[in-house]
Protein backbone atom coordinates (compact mmCIF):
# COMPACT_ATOMS: atom_id res chain seq x y z
CA UNK A 1 0.00 0.00 0.00
CA UNK A 2 1.24 3.18 -0.99
CA UNK A 3 -0.31 7.13 -1.22
CA UNK A 4 -2.36 9.29 0.72
CA UNK A 5 -5.55 7.86 2.20
CA UNK A 6 -7.04 11.28 2.95
CA UNK A 7 -10.06 11.38 2.12
CA UNK A 8 -10.91 13.62 -0.89
CA UNK A 9 -14.03 16.26 -1.13
CA UNK A 10 -17.17 14.26 -2.36
CA UNK A 11 -18.34 15.33 -5.08
CA UNK A 12 -22.22 15.10 -5.19
CA UNK A 13 -22.39 13.30 -8.21
CA UNK A 14 -22.49 9.78 -8.77
CA UNK A 15 -19.33 8.81 -10.91
CA UNK A 16 -18.62 7.86 -14.25
CA UNK A 17 -18.24 4.39 -15.41
CA UNK A 18 -15.35 3.85 -18.13
CA UNK A 19 -16.06 0.56 -19.23
CA UNK A 20 -13.52 -1.07 -22.14
CA UNK A 21 -13.13 -3.50 -24.57
CA UNK A 22 -9.52 -4.86 -23.44
CA UNK A 23 -6.28 -4.45 -24.71
CA UNK A 24 -6.58 -0.80 -24.31
CA UNK A 25 -3.48 1.48 -25.47
CA UNK A 26 -0.69 1.53 -22.99
CA UNK A 27 1.93 2.78 -25.14
CA UNK A 28 0.78 5.60 -27.01
CA UNK A 29 -1.75 8.47 -26.18
CA UNK A 30 -3.22 6.54 -23.79
CA UNK A 31 -6.85 7.59 -25.02
CA UNK A 32 -8.81 5.96 -22.67
CA UNK A 33 -6.63 5.66 -19.70
CA UNK A 34 -6.14 9.74 -20.02
CA UNK A 35 -10.43 10.04 -20.12
CA UNK A 36 -10.54 7.81 -16.95
CA UNK A 37 -7.57 9.64 -14.91
CA UNK A 38 -9.11 12.97 -16.14
CA UNK A 39 -12.34 12.50 -15.34
CA UNK A 40 -11.11 10.87 -12.00
CA UNK A 41 -9.58 14.51 -10.98
CA UNK A 42 -6.21 14.83 -13.64
CA UNK A 43 -3.29 14.81 -11.79
CA UNK A 44 -4.55 15.04 -8.59
CA UNK A 45 -6.38 11.94 -9.04
CA UNK A 46 -6.13 9.58 -6.72
CA UNK A 47 -6.89 5.82 -7.93
CA UNK A 48 -7.08 3.05 -7.18
CA UNK A 49 -6.37 -0.38 -9.10
CA UNK A 50 -7.93 -3.61 -8.63
CA UNK A 51 -5.96 -6.49 -9.81
CA UNK A 52 -8.62 -9.13 -8.59
CA UNK A 53 -9.60 -10.34 -11.78
CA UNK A 54 -5.51 -11.17 -12.94
CA UNK A 55 -3.64 -14.37 -12.34
CA UNK A 56 -0.37 -11.75 -11.68
CA UNK A 57 -1.52 -9.10 -9.96
CA UNK A 58 1.78 -7.69 -8.89
CA UNK A 59 2.91 -7.35 -12.73
CA UNK A 60 -0.55 -6.23 -13.78
CA UNK A 61 -0.33 -3.54 -10.57
CA UNK A 62 3.12 -2.28 -11.62
CA UNK A 63 1.75 -1.74 -14.76
CA UNK A 64 -0.98 0.32 -14.04
CA UNK A 65 1.06 2.13 -11.48
CA UNK A 66 3.68 3.24 -14.46
CA UNK A 67 1.43 4.28 -16.90
CA UNK A 68 -1.24 6.06 -14.40
CA UNK A 69 2.13 7.77 -13.06
CA UNK A 70 3.39 8.37 -16.26
CA UNK A 71 0.20 10.32 -17.20
CA UNK A 72 1.31 12.98 -14.11
CA UNK A 73 -0.68 10.85 -11.59
CA UNK A 74 1.07 10.78 -7.59
CA UNK A 75 -1.58 8.53 -5.61
CA UNK A 76 -1.88 5.20 -6.88
CA UNK A 77 -2.87 1.95 -4.91
CA UNK A 78 -2.98 -1.37 -5.82
CA UNK A 79 -5.75 -3.02 -4.12
CA UNK A 80 -4.63 -6.89 -4.89
CA UNK A 81 -7.30 -9.04 -3.31
CA UNK A 82 -7.02 -12.76 -3.74
CA UNK A 83 -9.11 -14.14 -1.85
CA UNK A 84 -12.80 -13.42 -0.18
CA UNK A 85 -11.10 -12.34 3.30
CA UNK A 86 -8.59 -9.49 1.61
CA UNK A 87 -11.47 -7.70 0.65
CA UNK A 88 -12.38 -7.00 4.39
CA UNK A 89 -8.80 -5.77 4.82
CA UNK A 90 -9.10 -2.20 6.32
CA UNK A 91 -5.74 -1.12 4.54
CA UNK A 92 -7.65 -1.94 1.40
CA UNK A 93 -10.73 -0.45 2.74
CA UNK A 94 -9.23 2.66 3.17
CA UNK A 95 -7.19 2.92 -0.56
CA UNK A 96 -10.80 2.90 -1.80
CA UNK A 97 -12.08 5.62 0.68
CA UNK A 98 -9.53 7.86 -0.37
CA UNK A 99 -10.00 6.91 -4.29
CA UNK A 100 -11.43 9.11 -6.92
CA UNK A 101 -10.63 6.48 -9.59
CA UNK A 102 -11.05 3.07 -9.22
CA UNK A 103 -9.88 0.76 -12.13
CA UNK A 104 -10.66 -2.92 -12.27
CA UNK A 105 -8.02 -4.89 -14.24
CA UNK A 106 -8.39 -7.81 -16.99
CA UNK A 107 -8.13 -11.75 -16.35
CA UNK A 108 -10.85 -13.99 -15.18
CA UNK A 109 -14.57 -11.84 -14.54
CA UNK A 110 -15.55 -14.88 -12.20
CA UNK A 111 -12.70 -13.70 -10.12
CA UNK A 112 -14.07 -10.46 -9.36
CA UNK A 113 -17.56 -11.46 -8.40
CA UNK A 114 -16.03 -14.50 -6.19
CA UNK A 115 -13.30 -12.16 -4.43
CA UNK A 116 -15.46 -8.72 -4.21
CA UNK A 117 -18.83 -9.10 -4.59
CA UNK A 118 -21.02 -8.31 -1.38
CA UNK A 119 -17.47 -7.91 0.82
CA UNK A 120 -17.22 -4.43 2.70
CA UNK A 121 -14.46 -3.71 -0.15
CA UNK A 122 -17.71 -3.81 -2.57
CA UNK A 123 -19.89 -1.16 0.03
CA UNK A 124 -16.78 1.05 -0.31
CA UNK A 125 -16.97 0.97 -3.70
CA UNK A 126 -20.06 1.63 -4.44
CA UNK A 127 -20.10 4.33 -1.52
CA UNK A 128 -17.15 6.26 -3.71
CA UNK A 129 -18.77 5.33 -6.37
CA UNK A 130 -22.05 7.34 -5.47
CA UNK A 131 -19.90 10.08 -3.97
CA UNK A 132 -18.38 10.87 -7.28
CA UNK A 133 -15.33 8.93 -7.38
CA UNK A 134 -14.70 7.01 -11.60
CA UNK A 135 -15.18 3.88 -11.92
CA UNK A 136 -13.33 1.72 -14.71
CA UNK A 137 -12.68 -1.51 -15.78
CA UNK A 138 -11.28 -3.62 -18.83
CA UNK A 139 -11.79 -6.96 -20.27
CA UNK A 140 -13.18 -8.73 -17.63
CA UNK A 141 -13.44 -5.73 -15.64
CA UNK A 142 -16.02 -4.50 -18.23
CA UNK A 143 -17.95 -7.93 -18.43
CA UNK A 144 -18.53 -7.90 -14.70
CA UNK A 145 -20.63 -4.42 -14.94
CA UNK A 146 -23.74 -5.34 -15.18
CA UNK A 147 -25.96 -7.41 -12.59
CA UNK A 148 -26.00 -10.36 -15.23
CA UNK A 149 -22.16 -10.74 -16.74
CA UNK A 150 -21.20 -13.51 -19.01
CA UNK A 151 -18.84 -15.46 -17.33
CA UNK A 152 -17.60 -17.24 -20.31
CA UNK A 153 -18.84 -18.18 -24.08
CA UNK A 154 -17.44 -19.50 -27.42
CA UNK A 155 -16.10 -16.72 -30.02
CA UNK A 156 -17.39 -16.86 -34.01
CA UNK A 157 -19.94 -18.80 -33.47
CA UNK A 158 -23.69 -18.84 -34.10
CA UNK A 159 -26.43 -17.76 -31.39
CA UNK A 160 -27.15 -21.22 -29.61
CA UNK A 161 -27.88 -21.33 -25.36
CA UNK A 162 -24.89 -23.47 -24.66
CA UNK A 163 -22.36 -20.89 -26.57
CA UNK A 164 -22.92 -18.61 -23.25
CA UNK A 165 -22.27 -18.95 -19.86
CA UNK A 166 -24.52 -16.07 -17.61
CA UNK A 167 -24.21 -15.16 -13.72
CA UNK A 168 -24.43 -12.22 -11.61
CA UNK A 169 -22.15 -9.53 -12.40
CA UNK A 170 -21.05 -6.43 -10.02
CA UNK A 171 -24.43 -4.67 -11.22
CA UNK A 172 -22.21 -1.11 -11.78
CA UNK A 173 -24.27 -0.60 -14.76
CA UNK A 174 -27.82 -3.10 -14.52
CA UNK A 175 -29.96 -3.97 -17.20
CA UNK A 176 -27.90 -4.42 -19.91
CA UNK A 177 -25.46 -7.17 -21.59
CA UNK A 178 -21.45 -6.34 -22.02
CA UNK A 179 -19.03 -8.10 -24.04
CA UNK A 180 -15.79 -7.29 -25.18
CA UNK A 181 -12.62 -8.21 -27.06
CA UNK A 182 -16.10 -7.98 -29.52
CA UNK A 183 -14.70 -7.47 -33.09
CA UNK A 184 -11.54 -8.56 -32.35
CA UNK A 185 -12.68 -12.04 -31.38
CA UNK A 186 -16.21 -12.38 -33.79
CA UNK A 187 -18.49 -12.33 -30.79
CA UNK A 188 -22.10 -11.30 -32.34
CA UNK A 189 -23.15 -14.58 -31.64
CA UNK A 190 -21.96 -15.10 -28.09
CA UNK A 191 -23.68 -11.19 -27.26
CA UNK A 192 -27.07 -11.96 -29.33
CA UNK A 193 -27.44 -15.65 -27.00
CA UNK A 194 -26.77 -13.77 -23.67
CA UNK A 195 -29.08 -10.97 -24.86
CA UNK A 196 -31.98 -13.42 -25.76
CA UNK A 197 -31.28 -15.91 -22.77
CA UNK A 198 -32.51 -12.86 -20.19
CA UNK A 199 -35.04 -10.55 -20.19
CA UNK A 200 -32.64 -7.59 -21.08
CA UNK A 201 -33.07 -5.40 -23.96
CA UNK A 202 -30.09 -3.93 -25.04
CA UNK A 203 -26.49 -5.01 -25.79
CA UNK A 204 -23.16 -3.55 -26.11
CA UNK A 205 -20.14 -5.31 -27.83
CA UNK A 206 -17.33 -3.49 -27.30
CA UNK A 207 -13.72 -3.70 -29.42
CA UNK A 208 -10.47 -3.62 -28.09
CA UNK A 209 -8.83 0.12 -27.23
CA UNK A 210 -12.64 1.10 -27.14
CA UNK A 211 -14.43 2.42 -24.29
CA UNK A 212 -18.25 3.48 -23.02
CA UNK A 213 -18.20 6.18 -20.84
CA UNK A 214 -21.26 6.60 -19.01
CA UNK A 215 -22.17 9.60 -17.15
CA UNK A 216 -25.75 9.90 -16.03
CA UNK A 217 -28.28 8.06 -18.82
CA UNK A 218 -25.64 8.92 -21.46
CA UNK A 219 -22.49 6.86 -22.87
CA UNK A 220 -19.91 8.64 -25.36
CA UNK A 221 -17.54 6.42 -27.18
CA UNK A 222 -13.94 6.91 -26.68
CA UNK A 223 -10.88 4.90 -28.31
CA UNK A 224 -10.13 3.39 -31.61
CA UNK A 225 -12.67 0.87 -32.26
CA UNK A 226 -16.21 0.84 -31.88
CA UNK A 227 -19.63 -0.21 -29.87
CA UNK A 228 -21.94 -2.24 -31.35
CA UNK A 229 -25.23 -1.61 -29.67
CA UNK A 230 -27.82 -4.63 -30.18
CA UNK A 231 -31.26 -3.72 -28.92
CA UNK A 232 -33.93 -6.06 -29.14
CA UNK A 233 -36.58 -4.23 -27.88
CA UNK A 234 -38.95 -4.05 -31.13
CA UNK A 235 -37.82 -7.88 -32.16
CA UNK A 236 -40.93 -9.11 -33.58
CA UNK A 237 -39.84 -12.97 -33.08
CA UNK A 238 -37.40 -15.27 -31.44
CA UNK A 239 -37.55 -18.98 -30.53
CA UNK A 240 -35.05 -18.82 -27.47
CA UNK A 241 -38.53 -20.52 -25.29
CA UNK A 242 -38.03 -23.88 -27.72
CA UNK A 243 -34.59 -23.86 -28.57
CA UNK A 244 -32.47 -26.76 -26.62
CA UNK A 245 -29.07 -26.35 -25.35
CA UNK A 246 -27.27 -26.99 -28.61
CA UNK A 247 -30.32 -25.75 -31.21
CA UNK A 248 -29.85 -22.42 -33.09
CA UNK A 249 -31.52 -19.23 -31.89
CA UNK A 250 -33.71 -17.76 -33.98
CA UNK A 251 -34.44 -13.74 -33.58
CA UNK A 252 -36.38 -11.16 -36.06
CA UNK A 253 -36.04 -7.31 -36.04
CA UNK A 254 -33.18 -7.18 -33.77
CA UNK A 255 -31.79 -3.23 -34.05
CA UNK A 256 -27.94 -2.29 -34.15
CA UNK A 257 -25.88 0.56 -34.08
CA UNK A 258 -22.37 0.94 -34.78
CA UNK A 259 -21.06 3.88 -32.68
CA UNK A 260 -17.40 4.94 -32.74
CA UNK A 261 -15.04 7.64 -31.12
CA UNK A 262 -17.13 10.47 -30.36
CA UNK A 263 -21.00 9.14 -31.00
CA UNK A 264 -23.23 9.12 -28.25
CA UNK A 265 -26.05 6.76 -26.87
CA UNK A 266 -28.99 7.47 -24.74
CA UNK A 267 -29.46 4.85 -22.23
CA UNK A 268 -33.31 5.65 -21.59
CA UNK A 269 -34.94 5.54 -25.19
CA UNK A 270 -32.27 3.95 -26.70
CA UNK A 271 -31.34 6.80 -29.34
CA UNK A 272 -28.10 7.04 -31.11
CA UNK A 273 -26.45 10.22 -30.95
CA UNK A 274 -23.85 11.52 -34.16
CA UNK A 275 -21.35 13.60 -33.24
CA UNK A 276 -22.33 17.43 -33.11
CA UNK A 277 -26.13 16.45 -32.94
CA UNK B 1 -15.02 -35.27 -69.78
CA UNK B 2 -17.40 -37.96 -69.00
CA UNK B 3 -21.47 -38.74 -68.72
CA UNK B 4 -23.61 -38.20 -70.95
CA UNK B 5 -24.05 -35.19 -72.90
CA UNK B 6 -27.63 -35.17 -74.09
CA UNK B 7 -30.16 -32.65 -73.38
CA UNK B 8 -32.35 -33.06 -70.62
CA UNK B 9 -36.29 -31.43 -70.64
CA UNK B 10 -36.00 -28.08 -70.11
CA UNK B 11 -38.28 -27.17 -66.96
CA UNK B 12 -39.95 -23.85 -67.81
CA UNK B 13 -39.08 -21.96 -64.46
CA UNK B 14 -35.73 -20.29 -63.85
CA UNK B 15 -34.10 -22.91 -61.22
CA UNK B 16 -33.00 -22.04 -57.41
CA UNK B 17 -29.98 -20.93 -56.14
CA UNK B 18 -28.18 -22.90 -53.62
CA UNK B 19 -25.64 -20.80 -52.09
CA UNK B 20 -23.75 -22.26 -49.38
CA UNK B 21 -21.36 -20.56 -46.20
CA UNK B 22 -18.39 -22.93 -46.77
CA UNK B 23 -17.28 -26.24 -45.60
CA UNK B 24 -20.65 -28.17 -46.19
CA UNK B 25 -21.02 -31.13 -45.15
CA UNK B 26 -19.49 -33.87 -47.33
CA UNK B 27 -19.39 -36.97 -45.06
CA UNK B 28 -22.18 -37.14 -42.93
CA UNK B 29 -25.81 -36.50 -43.96
CA UNK B 30 -24.85 -34.02 -46.30
CA UNK B 31 -28.05 -32.04 -45.98
CA UNK B 32 -26.92 -29.35 -48.95
CA UNK B 33 -25.60 -31.21 -51.26
CA UNK B 34 -28.69 -33.55 -50.90
CA UNK B 35 -31.37 -30.85 -51.47
CA UNK B 36 -29.01 -29.68 -54.67
CA UNK B 37 -29.21 -33.15 -56.14
CA UNK B 38 -32.98 -32.99 -55.03
CA UNK B 39 -34.16 -29.72 -56.94
CA UNK B 40 -31.05 -31.04 -59.92
CA UNK B 41 -33.50 -33.62 -60.43
CA UNK B 42 -32.76 -36.15 -57.66
CA UNK B 43 -30.78 -39.72 -59.25
CA UNK B 44 -31.86 -38.60 -62.73
CA UNK B 45 -29.88 -34.95 -61.76
CA UNK B 46 -27.09 -34.12 -64.84
CA UNK B 47 -24.65 -32.37 -62.47
CA UNK B 48 -21.47 -29.98 -63.90
CA UNK B 49 -19.07 -29.11 -61.01
CA UNK B 50 -17.35 -25.92 -61.59
CA UNK B 51 -13.55 -25.61 -60.07
CA UNK B 52 -12.58 -22.14 -62.00
CA UNK B 53 -12.07 -21.35 -58.33
CA UNK B 54 -9.78 -23.58 -56.70
CA UNK B 55 -5.86 -24.14 -57.13
CA UNK B 56 -6.48 -27.83 -56.94
CA UNK B 57 -9.50 -28.50 -59.25
CA UNK B 58 -8.55 -32.15 -60.14
CA UNK B 59 -8.55 -33.12 -56.12
CA UNK B 60 -11.48 -30.90 -55.94
CA UNK B 61 -13.62 -32.38 -58.63
CA UNK B 62 -12.45 -36.19 -57.98
CA UNK B 63 -14.09 -35.10 -54.44
CA UNK B 64 -17.31 -33.67 -55.59
CA UNK B 65 -17.85 -36.61 -58.01
CA UNK B 66 -17.17 -39.02 -55.62
CA UNK B 67 -19.83 -37.44 -53.31
CA UNK B 68 -22.66 -36.73 -55.66
CA UNK B 69 -22.12 -40.57 -56.75
CA UNK B 70 -22.74 -41.38 -53.29
CA UNK B 71 -26.30 -39.37 -53.37
CA UNK B 72 -26.47 -42.17 -56.29
CA UNK B 73 -26.56 -39.39 -59.53
CA UNK B 74 -25.04 -40.85 -62.45
CA UNK B 75 -23.97 -38.03 -64.65
CA UNK B 76 -21.21 -35.38 -63.09
CA UNK B 77 -19.12 -33.57 -65.50
CA UNK B 78 -16.06 -31.77 -63.99
CA UNK B 79 -15.98 -28.34 -65.95
CA UNK B 80 -12.06 -27.58 -65.23
CA UNK B 81 -12.03 -23.69 -66.16
CA UNK B 82 -8.14 -22.72 -65.74
CA UNK B 83 -7.55 -20.03 -67.92
CA UNK B 84 -10.65 -17.31 -69.75
CA UNK B 85 -10.02 -19.41 -73.72
CA UNK B 86 -11.06 -23.06 -71.65
CA UNK B 87 -14.59 -21.20 -70.66
CA UNK B 88 -15.12 -21.37 -75.04
CA UNK B 89 -14.38 -25.08 -75.16
CA UNK B 90 -17.16 -26.63 -76.83
CA UNK B 91 -17.17 -29.78 -74.50
CA UNK B 92 -16.93 -27.64 -71.89
CA UNK B 93 -20.34 -25.77 -72.99
CA UNK B 94 -22.21 -28.80 -74.07
CA UNK B 95 -21.52 -29.92 -70.56
CA UNK B 96 -23.24 -26.92 -69.16
CA UNK B 97 -26.28 -27.67 -71.91
CA UNK B 98 -27.18 -30.57 -70.37
CA UNK B 99 -26.94 -30.46 -66.52
CA UNK B 100 -30.01 -30.37 -64.52
CA UNK B 101 -27.41 -28.85 -61.56
CA UNK B 102 -24.10 -26.37 -62.22
CA UNK B 103 -21.89 -25.93 -58.92
CA UNK B 104 -19.13 -23.98 -58.20
CA UNK B 105 -16.36 -25.13 -55.50
CA UNK B 106 -14.70 -22.66 -53.24
CA UNK B 107 -11.37 -21.22 -53.60
CA UNK B 108 -10.87 -17.53 -55.02
CA UNK B 109 -13.96 -15.91 -56.07
CA UNK B 110 -12.05 -13.90 -58.38
CA UNK B 111 -10.78 -16.34 -60.31
CA UNK B 112 -14.51 -17.58 -61.20
CA UNK B 113 -14.95 -14.16 -62.77
CA UNK B 114 -11.76 -13.49 -64.64
CA UNK B 115 -12.05 -16.70 -66.50
CA UNK B 116 -16.11 -17.55 -67.03
CA UNK B 117 -17.86 -13.85 -66.70
CA UNK B 118 -18.78 -12.89 -70.28
CA UNK B 119 -17.67 -16.34 -71.98
CA UNK B 120 -19.72 -18.62 -73.93
CA UNK B 121 -19.36 -20.58 -71.01
CA UNK B 122 -21.47 -17.95 -69.11
CA UNK B 123 -24.05 -17.62 -71.61
CA UNK B 124 -24.76 -21.35 -71.22
CA UNK B 125 -24.90 -21.74 -67.02
CA UNK B 126 -27.55 -18.15 -67.78
CA UNK B 127 -29.71 -20.14 -70.03
CA UNK B 128 -29.48 -23.08 -68.29
CA UNK B 129 -30.55 -21.36 -65.15
CA UNK B 130 -33.41 -19.89 -66.80
CA UNK B 131 -34.41 -23.19 -68.33
CA UNK B 132 -34.88 -24.24 -64.54
CA UNK B 133 -30.91 -25.92 -63.95
CA UNK B 134 -30.06 -25.48 -60.04
CA UNK B 135 -27.29 -22.82 -59.78
CA UNK B 136 -24.95 -23.80 -56.27
CA UNK B 137 -21.71 -22.51 -55.32
CA UNK B 138 -19.93 -22.71 -52.27
CA UNK B 139 -17.86 -20.42 -50.00
CA UNK B 140 -15.95 -18.62 -53.32
CA UNK B 141 -19.05 -20.23 -55.29
CA UNK B 142 -21.46 -18.33 -52.88
CA UNK B 143 -19.50 -15.07 -52.78
CA UNK B 144 -19.73 -14.61 -56.31
CA UNK B 145 -23.42 -14.90 -56.58
CA UNK B 146 -24.49 -11.24 -56.61
CA UNK B 147 -23.47 -8.19 -59.02
CA UNK B 148 -20.95 -6.85 -56.43
CA UNK B 149 -19.32 -8.89 -54.23
CA UNK B 150 -16.67 -9.08 -52.06
CA UNK B 151 -13.58 -9.83 -53.67
CA UNK B 152 -11.29 -10.24 -50.53
CA UNK B 153 -11.31 -8.64 -47.28
CA UNK B 154 -10.51 -8.84 -43.20
CA UNK B 155 -12.31 -10.82 -40.81
CA UNK B 156 -12.89 -9.98 -37.08
CA UNK B 157 -13.00 -6.36 -37.67
CA UNK B 158 -15.04 -3.16 -37.32
CA UNK B 159 -16.38 -1.56 -40.15
CA UNK B 160 -14.17 0.33 -41.96
CA UNK B 161 -13.69 1.19 -46.03
CA UNK B 162 -10.13 -0.77 -46.00
CA UNK B 163 -11.38 -3.52 -44.32
CA UNK B 164 -13.51 -4.97 -47.97
CA UNK B 165 -12.56 -5.13 -51.29
CA UNK B 166 -15.76 -4.89 -53.84
CA UNK B 167 -16.02 -5.83 -57.32
CA UNK B 168 -18.29 -7.07 -60.08
CA UNK B 169 -19.63 -10.73 -59.31
CA UNK B 170 -21.77 -13.08 -61.50
CA UNK B 171 -24.61 -11.45 -60.85
CA UNK B 172 -27.31 -14.95 -60.20
CA UNK B 173 -28.65 -12.97 -57.24
CA UNK B 174 -28.61 -8.90 -58.13
CA UNK B 175 -29.10 -6.47 -55.75
CA UNK B 176 -27.54 -7.70 -52.62
CA UNK B 177 -24.27 -8.44 -50.84
CA UNK B 178 -23.16 -11.94 -49.38
CA UNK B 179 -20.46 -13.31 -47.46
CA UNK B 180 -19.73 -16.38 -46.32
CA UNK B 181 -18.13 -18.33 -43.60
CA UNK B 182 -19.90 -15.66 -41.58
CA UNK B 183 -19.85 -16.45 -37.84
CA UNK B 184 -16.83 -19.08 -37.93
CA UNK B 185 -14.71 -16.18 -39.58
CA UNK B 186 -16.18 -13.02 -37.50
CA UNK B 187 -17.52 -11.03 -40.07
CA UNK B 188 -20.34 -8.79 -39.49
CA UNK B 189 -17.28 -5.77 -39.73
CA UNK B 190 -17.37 -6.71 -43.46
CA UNK B 191 -20.39 -7.30 -43.77
CA UNK B 192 -21.51 -3.99 -42.67
CA UNK B 193 -18.62 -1.86 -44.39
CA UNK B 194 -19.87 -3.66 -47.93
CA UNK B 195 -23.18 -2.63 -47.51
CA UNK B 196 -22.47 1.03 -46.09
CA UNK B 197 -19.65 1.60 -49.23
CA UNK B 198 -22.66 0.71 -51.88
CA UNK B 199 -26.17 1.59 -52.54
CA UNK B 200 -27.52 -1.84 -51.08
CA UNK B 201 -30.02 -2.45 -48.93
CA UNK B 202 -29.66 -6.25 -48.45
CA UNK B 203 -26.46 -7.91 -47.07
CA UNK B 204 -26.84 -12.41 -46.29
CA UNK B 205 -23.67 -13.77 -43.97
CA UNK B 206 -24.32 -17.14 -44.26
CA UNK B 207 -22.35 -19.38 -41.84
CA UNK B 208 -20.19 -22.64 -42.60
CA UNK B 209 -22.26 -25.63 -43.64
CA UNK B 210 -25.18 -23.84 -43.80
CA UNK B 211 -26.96 -22.45 -47.40
CA UNK B 212 -29.34 -20.25 -48.69
CA UNK B 213 -32.16 -21.65 -50.64
CA UNK B 214 -33.64 -19.75 -53.52
CA UNK B 215 -36.67 -19.66 -55.07
CA UNK B 216 -38.27 -17.19 -56.79
CA UNK B 217 -38.74 -14.16 -54.58
CA UNK B 218 -38.09 -15.75 -51.17
CA UNK B 219 -35.09 -18.53 -49.78
CA UNK B 220 -35.22 -20.90 -46.98
CA UNK B 221 -32.48 -21.92 -44.87
CA UNK B 222 -30.74 -25.27 -44.96
CA UNK B 223 -27.84 -26.40 -42.70
CA UNK B 224 -26.13 -26.57 -39.22
CA UNK B 225 -25.52 -22.79 -38.96
CA UNK B 226 -27.64 -19.59 -39.57
CA UNK B 227 -27.97 -16.88 -42.06
CA UNK B 228 -27.64 -13.23 -40.61
CA UNK B 229 -29.57 -11.07 -42.88
CA UNK B 230 -28.92 -7.37 -42.90
CA UNK B 231 -31.37 -4.89 -43.60
CA UNK B 232 -30.05 -1.07 -44.44
CA UNK B 233 -33.53 0.09 -45.66
CA UNK B 234 -34.55 1.95 -42.36
CA UNK B 235 -31.32 3.24 -40.82
CA UNK B 236 -31.54 6.67 -39.73
CA UNK B 237 -27.60 7.63 -40.38
CA UNK B 238 -24.15 6.67 -41.54
CA UNK B 239 -20.94 8.27 -41.76
CA UNK B 240 -19.67 6.46 -45.27
CA UNK B 241 -20.04 9.36 -47.42
CA UNK B 242 -16.98 11.46 -45.26
CA UNK B 243 -15.58 7.87 -43.94
CA UNK B 244 -11.48 8.64 -45.35
CA UNK B 245 -9.96 4.63 -45.77
CA UNK B 246 -9.41 3.97 -42.57
CA UNK B 247 -11.54 5.33 -39.93
CA UNK B 248 -14.31 3.67 -38.33
CA UNK B 249 -17.78 3.63 -40.02
CA UNK B 250 -20.73 4.60 -38.20
CA UNK B 251 -24.50 3.40 -38.87
CA UNK B 252 -27.86 3.73 -36.86
CA UNK B 253 -30.72 1.44 -37.04
CA UNK B 254 -29.64 -1.34 -38.97
CA UNK B 255 -32.15 -4.27 -38.92
CA UNK B 256 -30.42 -7.65 -38.29
CA UNK B 257 -32.53 -11.24 -38.25
CA UNK B 258 -30.65 -14.16 -37.61
CA UNK B 259 -32.43 -17.17 -39.04
CA UNK B 260 -31.94 -21.10 -38.42
CA UNK B 261 -32.38 -24.33 -40.60
CA UNK B 262 -36.35 -24.13 -41.94
CA UNK B 263 -36.83 -20.45 -41.43
CA UNK B 264 -37.48 -18.60 -44.80
CA UNK B 265 -37.19 -14.93 -46.19
CA UNK B 266 -38.74 -12.74 -48.59
CA UNK B 267 -36.35 -10.98 -50.49
CA UNK B 268 -39.35 -8.44 -52.14
CA UNK B 269 -40.63 -7.09 -49.02
CA UNK B 270 -37.63 -8.25 -46.85
CA UNK B 271 -39.91 -9.93 -43.97
CA UNK B 272 -38.24 -13.23 -42.13
CA UNK B 273 -41.00 -15.92 -41.98
CA UNK B 274 -40.57 -18.33 -39.09
CA UNK B 275 -41.06 -22.03 -40.01
CA UNK B 276 -45.26 -23.17 -39.92
CA UNK B 277 -46.07 -19.61 -40.20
Amino acid sequence: MKGSTETPKAPSQKGALIIVGGAEDREGKCLILREFVRLAGGTDAKIAVLTAATSAPREVGDMYTDIFKRLGVEHIEVVDTRAREDAEDREMIQAIQGATGIFFSGGDQAKIVESIKGTPLDAAIRERHEQGAVVGGTSAGAAMMPDTMIIEGDSTTNPRPEVVELGPGMGFLPGVVIDQHFAQRGRLGRLLAALLLQPTMLGFGIDEDTAMVVQGQEFHVVGNGTITVIDESESSHNNVDHALKDEDLAVFGVKLHILPNGYRFNLNNRQPIAPGA
